[in-house]
């Protein structure tokens, strides 16, 4: 997994939800003969803003992309900026919201970390802690992968989830984790005060010590033949009754 | 969209799930060197079925495979078996339950349909109907990103959809749609009856005239800046509410 943070954002809607969120943009490459109506709309937006557009040819596009899928437009901005998981906590405070925080226990595919962070601004989540290591981070697909989400989503990257885990038991957060053999049917669990829910590792769920450290662990009950689900859909499952319960 | 059926399955899990679905297989391509669990795993079980195993050179993989993630295994089997409609409602007729059908209305993303597959098998759901127009088909990334679950999933592919919602409802089903604007939250809406759930397209949502041809209309509430989820996400959220509602 790289290490440094990247600076593209790539795709028309990702872009749009760039330029909706006010976040400074260094500047916005265009690829010639773009007519597409969603490229018109970024360019117009870029204009009023006085963002420097650079039309270039599909080649350069190509070698600026790092997602193979620009889609004519790429976006140049500052490094992602992490958040502590203070500011997520205050951040539901200052909503009047009891803490709704989702934590990445090692997801690995970069659409899966995309694909989740979407779902969880729809869902109201107030943030997202991911591990350093071994896990992926904020790139230029999970910004596509998004939708754009990435510009409105806290994220916190720490050292150690079981200390971070500790934290927020001492803020008063139950830890609720997700395991296929757990015995609570998700659904009919309290999810209503404030809680951190945990998904693990696409392949290997949660990992020994964190699993300990859960208050509670919750399953999804399943009735075919296969017996798991993509990482994001089982989020997405968790996340909404959450959501339902808190009205 | 290529109209061709593939006949390649790909990856350590999906070829392990081929194995164990019974389905014919013609010969298993392994990667020379390869020293995988699982793929000791499929070797053993590819020998006691005497299917053929073909060990080849890493650039021989390469080439054979389609999805370019074949993970050191890729099997050849017969072209995919789409079944008929009726074949899905007697499926739910013979295990005495209520039919429980998935309408996917112009999804195009193969990783989506994978996705949505595995989902709709892990929720209990008797069959999916797709167009044979302007959709994504079955296909190795399809099965790969289905994990196997295309296996145990019958799929109907059809030449036009509003024939097929008609001949549905003449079965008794009810037809529910998801849609942005719906008033009716999807865990408000009885969903335990004879029903098909339509999911319309990534981008354009359901086509106009499938919309008028469903009976309820739900939406799934959303909380964030951002106003729509991934398709395959969306769907799990739909199918687990009604396996939930179910029992």
């Amino acid at each position: 997994m790289k290490e440094e943070y990247n600076d593209k954002i790539e795709g028309r809607n990702a872009v749009i939800e760039l330029l909706n969120s006010g976040r400074d943009i260094n500047k916005i490459f265009i690829q010639n003969g773009e007519k597409h109506g969603s490229i018109n709309k970024i360019i117009s937006i870029a204009k009023e803003k006085k963002i420097i557009i650079n039309k270039v040819d599909k080649i350069k596009m190509d070698a600026i992309s790092e997602t193979k899928r620009h889609q004519g437009v790429i976006a140049i901005v500052a490094p992602y900026n992490y958040s502590a998981v203070d500011d997520i906590i205050e951040y539901a405070h200052s909503k009047n919201e009891e803490p709704f925080i989702l934590i990445l226990d090692g997801i690995e595919d970069v659409h899966n970390l995309g694909s989740i962070i979407r779902t969880a601004e729809t869902a109201g989540v107030h943030g997202i802690i991911i591990p350093k290591r071994r896990a992926a981070s904020v790139n230029a697909t999970v910004a596509k992968t998004s939708a754009g989400a990435i510009e409105y989503m806290k994220i916190a990257r720490v050292n150690n989830l079981n200390d971070t885990i500790k934290k927020l038991k001492e803020e008063g957060l139950w830890i609720i984790g997700t395991e296929m053999n757990a015995k609570t049917k998700y659904y009919n669990q309290d999810l209503k005060g404030p809680i951190a829910i945990v998904i693990g590792n696409e392949g290997t769920g949660i990992s020994n010590l964190v699993k300990k450290n859960c208050d509670i662990l919750i399953n999804i009950p399943m009735k075919g033949k296969i017996n798991s689900l993509n990482a994001s859909v089982s989020t997405g499952i968790i996340l909404y009754e959450t959501l339902k319960q808190r009205g």
